[in-house]
């Protein structure tokens, strides 16, 4: 932690601090300078409010210098970590497809786009069973009888299951019947259900926040961390931005930020990110290029006609199209895959 | 709802549309130009999903002309909704101050702000018991006891107390102990504890979230009407923009704006709005001004010792001489109050 | 200056860089700390590039301490500028309404509403010759013709003249015809034209740019002040956000913040900051209320049939009736005027 | 053109309304509902201002069908346009890397990096001679005789020359000695300048401003080929978004939504979208697979003492390792270079 002291702050004053700093556990180091003077605090400031050492009396500016995270930090954790569902691995040189539906919809839906994604490729299967809708007249989900419809796709084609969670009542049944926890973007920043998914023993995919800051981001994933779980992988799927030709603004520089400031894996939603089936292809193939460690895609057997989200959903054959032609560079960044 | 068709949609492909809607329920109307045709859906659209439509064949773009929000649209219900606290009054030309501390700390700490808010002219008592924080790591609040501390400050005092909810198994105890129950930007989009809100007999103050629309924010509202409970006060409180100098960006427009669609108060929290004491009064006189039917002020005892949100915490003093300075424009704006 | 070390640097490569930055004529204090090393450097390090200094060896991080101005800067000339156009004035304490028509469109209308403006309380008078629009097929301003009606109502009524500029080629023309030179929020970053406007003696209305920063709007008017011409207002006009019910959004913080950065006055344009004629009087009170020193307002004589910007334009009764409803809140704010 | 009408509208006021539009030549479709009646307007709307016909007394809402833009137009253009300088193409499956230093500094520098990066495969050299700074105190750049040593670059390589024109005054130079016309962030919607540049015989290289939307930035290359100059380059350089941990926000969606709307081609500029070195390849192999016409990158022979940007410049050896690693990829998304 730097604080930058008031210009004209008395030396007197700057000791006065000092002792203030060396009785809370500091090791202050003193910089004069004509202009101002400087204080550095060594010691563990984690704790430390900056807001609040900006209110004293002679500080102009404080800086932090260390991470706020500690079990995401690459810097404590430098090897990757590899996220193992059932065999099937994400992060460390791993590369997955996760596929399938917004919703779940009826049996005969799901298991159809099941057995589709998994002949194209894909490694697990996505289907909400709760749905986070913005009006309360929308759709909401199949609930507990959407999961039942998941588990008897995973028992048809073998594809270990994601789907999103939106409340800590659920944690039980969720650890039950679901192999990969997601949260959602809206919820990102529910910190009540971070705790209590930071209990289970399911992985986890953490979607960003619409405006969510990659540090905010990893912070939550700290949460989760926090609380014993430690298989999270990041998921980007476009941030809020002025412009709105797209649904949302693909934050492509995440994939290297987050390998560099964490050891979690990253994967990418295109079709949220752009939120039109044309655009995900494109999408998808920069993600990859960019050395993600997988992609979230969403695939409806008729999309027109689809109870969510039907715009950004690819159709069985759209999705074998772009898998294929997708195959080459996933070989070329994941060597052995 | 408008759809406007492709260029070179023949008349029998738009006869076959308009029949297909018309099975559906709507009448549609249909104009025929030289660069596209345009069909106009007349009829319940809400429940229609605009990115489905835009898949079938013939359309170029689909157009909402409604509101999806139906129970805090004022077309529907014009008059003010006026909500009032245990005789405190807010909307409908009614004004009041909300103000304490972001976290309540200690049982001398909370009575002594409550005192010196209310002898200023707050008229209910602010204070966090469970705090949304980024980190782990920070002090996330006293919970249930922090709830029995601001019920000590309101036998005190009399101040009605407003606290923030985290989580619906809280949804019991808030309906017991807690006056206003307040949601955090954070949960803004948080449905399932908006739908558990919706039971209960509480009034809402209702943050907008940090990158929400006017209308996802009003979506919000209708989620907690729709469940049964109408007393909902939107807050503004600052929104996600490319300026970092504020913590948030005050969005002043959000006043008329709010008062245009829909019936329900809206108050301004410039604490957190601006995120720096020092820019509290200028924004809270031009929420005033702008005809804010109320403000949320964080204030504390000893700022440069809070535990949370020091820095942009009003000392008493300060809270006192905001009070005096915004009397008369107050006066101004509501008259009789 | 601050650079924060990475950790591991070792005390001889320290030294070699106090040394190197001795060489370059900077003072270097040293913090040797557990988890890293901090050097502060004092002298004027304006000239230093922060990206050059980052990718110094052992340097993890940057932290500048100055502000990057000097000439705009309050702690530098702590009393505010008072700009004087022919007996009006704007800054410390000194308040003036702009008003006028988006673009001069023939005698009879800019005179019309220069009248009525006047007569309103109006001290000085907009309208637009050379017009920024988005489109190469929109009306793109009357130029020079233009200027020459804005001086008959200048004649008729008294009212000095803003006008907008676009392209340094027009700097003579303006120096003569114009009392007022604006340089429009796409311009802000023009680095050419303020270097041109700099070497003018009229006043300058600079407009904050639609994704500009405090600091960087600061910095183009330290550019103009560079240049010699210190007479510069600053007028907030809303920036571009996520959010897109109005036209852009008014930053009302700007006012308290600019005031804390700078001696420079601002003023508000509540006009093009919501683009909506009915939000205008909500913007301009909250404006008057937050501190803003004067405010730049579109008023038409026939906003319907407008040829730019109508939607957003009083018709001279509305603006009557927003003036007559200002009165006492400047009064209030701006007490002898 | 559709205009949702209010609520209420008697069938006489439509019937004056359509009269009105058929005396300005349009052909009105009218669809009357329960709700609400709807206008289409058929003809030539390019020339109606939305706002103003939103203030019509029965008018609620105003929808555009039609894109503004024409020239740049894809329904207009199908075939993809291919600009070609000296014999080389961007765009129509055309790829080219455009590289070089922010700023040209001196002839050597300019020299050894044109000749590393022709040997690492570039097709053209960058380098500013005049430069847009956001402070007045910092390099400006060589001007004329930085334009004079990228000739003699030239000279030495054949490599043509892109570089950024900042005021309408230089077009003469320029026309006279810079093969590719590059066009800032921060003149986007420099009008005037578009204009001149609309005159000028050379390419253009027009890049996104810093919030500008797609289509205003395809309305300025409108601008430009409304003036007689069709070759224009879309360069997508990074917006500006609440994440402040890159320098701006890539906004890798540009590329297919760039492709849908116009027959321009569209590069890429890795090294100002993050703004650190580290981020370059990533973002330039996302751009690739993402089907980005041609990369526009910052190579400097000494980082670390560049006078401009030198945290974002890649050195010789790091740009000729990117060459390397991007080389299959843009061969299998551009079969046959």
């Amino acid at each position: 932690m730097v604080l930058i002291l008031k210009q004209g702050t008395s030396l007197e004053d700057i000791n006065a601090m000092v002792e203030e700093f060396n009785d809370m556990g500091f090791r202050v180091g003193v910089t004069n300078g004509i202009g101002c003077s400087i204080l550095g605090l060594i010691g563990d400031t984690k704790s430390l409010d900056i807001g609040a050492l900006e209110l004293m009396d002679h500080v102009e500016k404080v800086l932090r210098v260390q991470e706020p995270y500690k079990l995401a930090n690459k810097k404590f954790h430098p090897e990757s970590t590899i996220v193992d569902v059932e065999g099937v691995k994400i992060g460390g040189g791993h590369f997955a497809v996760i596929a399938g539906p917004c919703s779940v919809e009826s049996e005969s839906q799901i298991i159809s786009v099941a057995r589709s994604v998994k002949a194209s490729g894909a490694r697990m299967l996505r289907g909400g069973a709760y749905k986070p809708r913005t009006s309360p007249y929308s759709f909401q989900g199949l609930e507990v009888e959407g999961l039942d419809l998941l588990l008897k796709a995973k028992a048809e084609t073998g594809l270990p299951i994601v789907s999103e969670i939106m409340s800590p009542k659920l944690c039980e049944i969720f650890e039950e019947k679901v192999d990969v926890i997601q949260i959602g973007a809206r919820n990102m920043q529910n910190f009540d259900l971070l705790k209590e998914v930071g209990k289970m023993s399911r992985p986890v995919v953490l979607k960003r926040g619409l405006s969510n800051s990659y540090e905010e981001w990893v912070m939550s994933a700290e949460y989760i961390m926090a609380g014993g779980n430690s298989n999270v992988i990041l998921c980007e799927r476009g941030i809020r931005t002025f412009e709105s030709f797209t649904r949302n603004t693909l934050d492509i520089s995440a994939i290297p930020a987050i390998k560099k400031m964490s050891h979690l894996p990253i994967i990418v939603d295109p079709s949220h990110a752009g939120g039109m089936s044309w655009m995900v292809e494109s999408l998808a193939l920069a993600a990859i290029a960019a050395g993600a460690d997988g992609l979230m895609i969403e695939v409806h057997n008729d999309p027109q006609h689809a109870l969510s989200d039907g715009q950004q959903s690819l159709n069985p054959k759209q999705f074998d199209d772009f898998m294929k032609k997708s195959f080459p560079l996933v070989q070329a960044f994941h060597p052995g895959m």
